[in-house]
C-alpha cells in the first residue's frame, strides 16, 4: 500500500483506527476455514461518514476493500486473497441503535454480536431467532452478507426471513437505503433482497434493519431413535405435513451416533440407524402438548424404537449435549475433517445419504453426517485420517466433489448457510449455467463497476 | 409491427397462438388503472422453449415485450405503454404442475390463478396464505412480479415469503434457475429475491416454485368498535407484542364506518372512531381461545367499547362483509376514488391518519380510510364529487402527492402492495435518492441490455 494512502486512512480515521502494522495485518489474514492472506491495511470505520470517505477514496484509487464481521466465516468470505483493506465493525460500529416495541424491529449496527442482541431483546419478551452456531461471536452483518442460518430454521426460517431494511454504502461512496420498517414495500426493485448473501461483493452494510418476534413461553425437547435414517426422515415429512411446527428436527447418522457415545458414553444405543431431537415451542401449554402428543404418534409409525419427552431443563440439555458435541466426537475418525453444509429438499435426504454411503465406500473415508432434518440441510464430514498423506488428501476432496455433484443432481445447493467465498468457488459451474454466471457478473458491475469489494469471491 | 415479425411469430406459435388483429390488441390494452395502450400484438407461448424463442427474436429485433398475468394490476405494470408484444400465459401456461407432499411445495406455471392453487391444496390440507384481493382472478406470475400482499400478511407474510424458486428467461433468451426447493440456500447471488417485484422487467418468469403451509383447523373471527384511530392503533401494538400473531388485522375509519352503515344498514354505530376486525387461527382450540382472551383484554384496556368474537361463520361471514364492502361503500363521498395503498411502519399510523385528515382538510376532499393495521398498510382514498372538474380533480392529484410526502417521512413507502409500474412512476424521487434510481437502472441493464423488457416502467 502506497504510504500516501495510508496517510490518508490515518488521518481521516486517527491514527488509533487505521492500521498497517504486521499484527495487525496478521490478525485479520484468516477466518475459520484456517487460510491465511495478509491484507494491506485494517481500518476500523467510526460511523456511515467515515465508510462512505472509505469507498469514494478506495474507489478512486483502486484499492481492494474487504468488509470483514467477526472472521467466523467456513468459506473465506473475508479473506483478503489479493490484498485490500479490511473493513472491521466490531470496535466502534457495534452498537444497538434502537428496539421498536411497537413495531417490533431492532436497528443494529453491522457489528452487533447475534447473541448480543437476543439476549438484549429476551429483556423486553422478543426474540430474534437466526441462530447459527456461531451466534456467540458472530456479527449481525456477518450473518446478513452470508445469509446465515441455524437450528430453529425449520419453523423459522433464516436470516432473509429477518431483515426488514438495510443502510448500505455502494463502492462509488454513495448511500442507499433498501426496504424499510414495514412488513409490505413493493416500490422499486428488492435491493434488500440481494444485498443479503451477496457476502460484501456488492455493498458495505452500514445499518440493520431485523424483524423481531415475541419470545414463545415454552420449549419442549424430544430424543427418539430410528433404525434406519428412511424411518426417521418419513418421521419428520409426515409430522411435518400433519401441521406440527417444530422449532428445530436435528438428526445424527449411525456413525454420528457412534463417535458421540465412543467418546461421552452415553448410553446411545450403537446400532441405532438414527436420531432425532426435535423442539417444539409456544405460548399455550395445551398446544404444545398436542403438538408432542401428534409428534410422537408419528414418530412411532415411522417405526422410532423410543420416543422421550425431556422432563426438565437438565434432561434437555442432556439430549441437546449429544448434538452439540457431534463435532467434536467424530474426529475419532480421522486429523482432518473436510466438512460441508450441502442442503437438498427434505424428501431427498434418504436418497442423499445412501449416495454418501456409496461413495464413502468407493472412496475408502468415514462419511458421518448430522444436521437439520427440518429443513434438509446436512452437515456431511469427509474423515481423512492422515491430513499428511497428500494422496489421501488429495481423493477427499474428490470425494467432496462427488457429493456436490450428487447434491445438485438430487436439486439441491451447495450451500445452505457458509456460502460460496473462496472455498466453494470452484464447484459453483457444477450448479450455475454460463448464463447464470454472467448475470451474476452484471450484477455485480451494476453496483460495484471497478471491481474493488471483496473481489474474486463466489467464482465471480 | 413488420409483417415478417408477424410472420415468424405466426410460424413459430401458429395461426391460433399469435394475434395482430384490432380485437385481441384491444382486448389486452388495459389492466385495473381502466387506462388503455395498444399493444402491437399478443402472443400466447405454450412452453418454455416457446417463450425462449420469443424473447431471443425480440431481442435481435428490438421489440418490446410485455409479459401480463390476469391485467389485475392496480399501477399499469401490464401496460403497452410504447406498443410492442404481450406475452399472456393464461391459454396455455396456467397449470399446477406438481403438489409436493413431502417438501411442502407447489411447482406451477406463471397463469395459474391465485385461488385455483389455494383450491388445490386445500384438498390435501395443505394452505398458500398470500391473498390478494384479486385472488379470485389474478395469477401467480402476476403475483410473483409485484410481490402481492394481502389480508393475511400480518401473520403470514407476503408473496416474497412463499417463492422458494423461479425458472426465468433473460431478454437474450437464456434460461435461469434461481433458488431450490430447500428453505435453506445461500449459493450465488439471491437472484429469486431481485425478481419478485420486479413487475416483469428483468426477466419472464417460466415456472414457480412455492412454499406451502399445512392449512389450520380453526379460525375465529372478531369485532370491535374504538373511539378513535389512536385507541385501536395502541390495541394493535399491545396484542401484538404480547404475543398473539392474528391472522389478519382490519380497520376502517369513521368515514368508512359512515359509508358502509348508510349503503348497508347494518346497525354500525355512526360516531365510533374505529372499527378492528381481526381473525386468528390455529390447530388447538385451547390455544385459540388463549389468543382471543388476550385479544379482548388488550382491546379493552386499549379503550373498545365493543369485543365481539363471531358465533358460527355466519356472524363470521356478516363481520366480514362489512370490510369487504367498505371499497364500494365510500362511492358516496364522489364519484372518483383515488386510492392508494401507502404503508408506513404500524406504529406511525395514528400519525398518518392524523396528517390525513389535515390534507382532507386542505383540499376539501372527504379521504376515507381502511386497511390493515396488522402490517400498517393503509388504502386512502381521495373521493372527488365530480370527476368532470378538471380543475378539481387536479387539486386532488396534489392531495394525493402530498399523501406520498407524508407517507416518506414516517418512514413509510409508495407502496405496499400494487407496485409503481406508470402510476406511480412520477412519484419515484419522492422516495428515492439519484444513486438508488441510477443503481435500479444498471440492475436493469444487467439483466435486460437492450431494455425490451416492459420498458419505462416503475420510473426507470
Amino acid at each position: 500500500m502506497k504510504k500516501e494512502f495510508e496517510q490518508y486512512f490515518k488521518t481521516l480515521l486517527g491514527d488509533e483506527n487505521a492500521y498497517f502494522d504486521d499484527i495487525h495485518k496478521r490478525a485479520y489474514s484468516y477466518d475459520a476455514t484456517r487460510k491465511h492472506y495478509l491484507p494491506d491495511g485494517v481500518l476500523f470505520p467510526r460511523s456511515e461518514e467515515d465508510i462512505i470517505k472509505i469507498l469514494k477514496f478506495c474507489n478512486e484509487n483502486n484499492i481492494i476493500v474487504i468488509p470483514r464481521g467477526s472472521g467466523s466465516g467456513f468459506t473465506g468470505g473475508a479473506l483478503a486473497v489479493n490484498g485490500g483493506i479490511v473493513l472491521a465493525f466490531e470496535k466502534h460500529m457495534n452498537k444497538i441503535l434502537e428496539i421498536d416495541l411497537e413495531n417490533l424491529v431492532a436497528v443494529v449496527q453491522p457489528g452487533v454480536i447475534n447473541m448480543h442482541l437476543q439476549k438484549e431483546v429476551a429483556k423486553y419478551g422478543l426474540f430474534y431467532p437466526p441462530d447459527p452456531a456461531s451466534m456467540e461471536y458472530s456479527s449481525l452483518g456477518g450473518n446478513v452478507s452470508e445469509n446465515a442460518g441455524g437450528m430453529r430454521a425449520a419453523k423459522y426460517g433464516i436470516t432473509k426471513d429477518y431483515v426488514m431494511a438495510l443502510r448500505a454504502i455502494l463502492p462509488s461512496g454513495e448511500l442507499i437505503r433498501a426496504g424499510k420498517r414495514t412488513i409490505k414495500d413493493v416500490a422499486g426493485y428488492n435491493l434488500a433482497g440481494i444485498l443479503i448473501a451477496s457476502e460484501g461483493s456488492l455493498a458495505v452494510l452500514s445499518e440493520l434493519t431485523l424483524k423481531l418476534v415475541p419470545l414463545p413461553k415454552f420449549t419442549k425437547t424430544t430424543f427418539s431413535i430410528f433404525p434406519s435414517v428412511k424411518s426417521a426422515m418419513n418421521a419428520v415429512y409426515k409430522s411435518l405435513a400433519s401441521g406440527i411446527s417444530p422449532v428445530s428436527m436435528e438428526f445424527l447418522d449411525k456413525l454420528s451416533i457412534q463417535a458421540v457415545e465412543q467418546k461421552f458414553q452415553k448410553g446411545l444405543p450403537m446400532d441405532a440407524g438414527a436420531i432425532l431431537i426435535a423442539d417444539v415451542d409456544g405460548n399455550v401449554k395445551e398446544a404444545i402438548d398436542e403438538d408432542l402428543k401428534n409428534l410422537e404418534y408419528h414418530f412411532l409409525e415411522a417405526g422410532a424404537s423410543e420416543f422421550k419427552i425431556a422432563k426438565d431443563e437438565k434432561e434437555a440439555a442432556d439430549i441437546w449435549f449429544i448434538r452439540r458435541n457431534c463435532s467434536q466426537s467424530i474426529a475419532i475418525y480421522g486429523n482432518l475433517k473436510l466438512n460441508e453444509d450441502i442442503t437438498v429438499p427434505r424428501s431427498k435426504l434418504p436418497d442423499l445419504l445412501e449416495g454418501i454411503d456409496a461413495i464413502s465406500k468407493k472412496y475408502g473415508f468415514k462419511i458421518p453426517c448430522f444436521g437439520h432434518t427440518g429443513d434438509g440441510n446436512v452437515h456431511t464430514n469427509v474423515m481423512v485420517c492422515d491430513k499428511n498423506d497428500k494422496e489421501q488428501v488429495k481423493r477427499a476432496y474428490e470425494a467432496v466433489e462427488e457429493i456436490f455433484r450428487l447434491t445438485i443432481d438430487l436439486g439441491g445447493t451447495l450451500s445452505g448457510e457458509h456460502g460460496i467465498g473462496l472455498s466453494k468457488a470452484p464447484f459453483m459451474n457444477l450448479a450455475f449455467s454460463d448464463a447464470e454466471m454472467e448475470l451474476m457478473r452484471n450484477i455485480k458491475k451494476a453496483f460495484d463497476p471497478k471491481n474493488i469489494l471483496n473481489p474474486f469471491k463466489m467464482g465471480l
